[in-house]
């Protein structure tokens, strides 16, 4: 596993390679990224992986200092879990000075995260376009965790005929539901406790969907229920959204997703659920 | 030499091809275009042109339904300088139903032509990249006519770290000095008389720049009266400008441009001249 932190030295690198898988990443890796990264090495044959905090991506009151960072540690979890090339800048490789050019996404991105977090889908889509151009990957992996991101990739991606095929790819949870993320480290004891909440939300929405319920309204109460019960009050959001718009609409059709953004203490969780009729097992 | 109007069928042609010189263009091809298309060839041994007309760098009360168009004509001139591969999309295929995406570029982008025409360099940010990525070039040509666009180009290219070498070719001339221009075809008779006054006037402001005048008023005021003369009064702006930010001293470095933008009867045409202390042979 060769690790470069400029732009130069990774497309040297790269240019020895032909098709690659591709896992952009802000480290602090957990199984849902090294999920991502063994499943693009079995797909490619090689796989590249980013590391970088992006701060573009964080609001001014957000948690971009707070962001929890362990390189180190990331590392001889890749080298474990197969990667081929790491990237790992600093801000000012991808941001030099004079740097002017953003990407703005409309439609899907103006939705749900693209309402709570300004500019937050720009910063994505502005480094994950720069991160395709320095990789130059046949395929990129992402979590279906961050739904929304996925389908605002998907978009700018195919509006801007960049060359990448998108892969998303399923959730991974802790034993008791909890969507694995970074962020979790962050939990004081009480919130972890807490936090299992938020999938427990999502199950009462997939089961009452399941039943037939369309209607978006008892379906967020359904879900607001299990959120107050666990002790999870600072909602931010949790509705039900066409996944083709993320939309809300008063009634659903037969494909929608149950998503939620609670604050946890000092920690933002975000999950969801597509809803398809079917009720999961249990984990 | 082929030619496609879709993006599959252009790029499953493409994929057959190595190193590739890329010139966009919108058409109504002159001998500035073939100048490029050439050099592209000579440079690169294969070269693709695209042809397109773009809607959404145009304002809105602007000419875009009345900017000339000539496909077949393009492509015999194509033919004849060499290209390969033609790209010739009709504005549903770049852009189709659910496109939200554009690019937005700051600096360089906010001034001259950008605060003249609002959205222009987003509309040329946002379709230069699409073409890049159909195209996947190594080198790409533009003409030295349009000064600003090729300063905002290297700008996002660079920031968003796009794979393409930025090539500036300089400014075809007629024999009595007009830019060469698709729109000067829309030229009354007696607009065209006139218009050969935008290069008399960056002419004097070459001429006096090296007699060692670096006072911006002084060289505005030398373009100035040299339009005046020449009946040209509808002046959008004609200034001197530091080449890197596009912004103008009160007195200039070493090295200048001067650039302006005049309206002539329902033209409006553009022109510029680098300024580095010679003067140029007349052509």
């Amino acid at each position: 596993m060769q690790v470069f932190s400029t732009v130069g030295d990774f497309r040297a690198a790269r240019a020895g390679l032909g098709a690659l898988g591709f896992v952009p990443t802000m480290g602090f890796l957990h199984e849902g990224h090294l999920g991502l990264v063994r499943r693009a090495k079995a797909e490619n044959g090689a796989v590249a992986v980013s590391i970088f905090v992006n701060p573009t991506q964080f609001g001014p009151n957000e948690d971009y200092a707070s962001y929890p960072r362990n390189p180190e540690h990331d590392l001889a979890l890749l080298k474990e879990a197969g990667a081929d090339l790491v990237f790992l800048p600093t801000p000012d490789v991808l941001y030099p000075p004079g740097f002017v050019t953003r990407i703005e996404v409309g439609g899907v991105a103006d939705e749900m995260e693209g309402r709570s977090r300004p500019g937050h889908f720009s910063g994505v889509a502005t480094v994950v376009t720069k991160l395709f151009n320095i990789v130059q990957p046949q395929r990129a992996y992402f979590g279906q965790k961050d739904a929304q991101q996925c389908a605002v990739v998907k978009r700018f991606v195919a509006d801007l005929n960049i060359p990448v095929d998108i892969v998303v790819c399923e959730i991974a949870r802790e034993d008791d539901g909890l969507a694995r993320s970074s962020r979790n480290v962050r939990l004081t004891p009480e919130g972890r406790q807490r936090a299992p909440g938020l999938f427990r939300a999502l199950q009462a929405a997939e089961r009452l969907f399941a039943t037939g319920e369309r209607r978006a309204d008892r379906l967020e109460e359904a879900m607001q229920a299990v959120l107050t019960d666990a002790g999870l009050t600072e909602i931010d959001y949790a509705t039900v959204v066409d996944p083709a718009t993320f939309r809300r609409p008063e009634r659903l059709g037969e494909e929608a997703l149950a998503l939620l953004a609670v604050q946890v203490g000092a920690v933002r969780l975000i999950d969801n659920q597509p809803l398809d009729g079917r009720v999961a097992p249990v984990a």
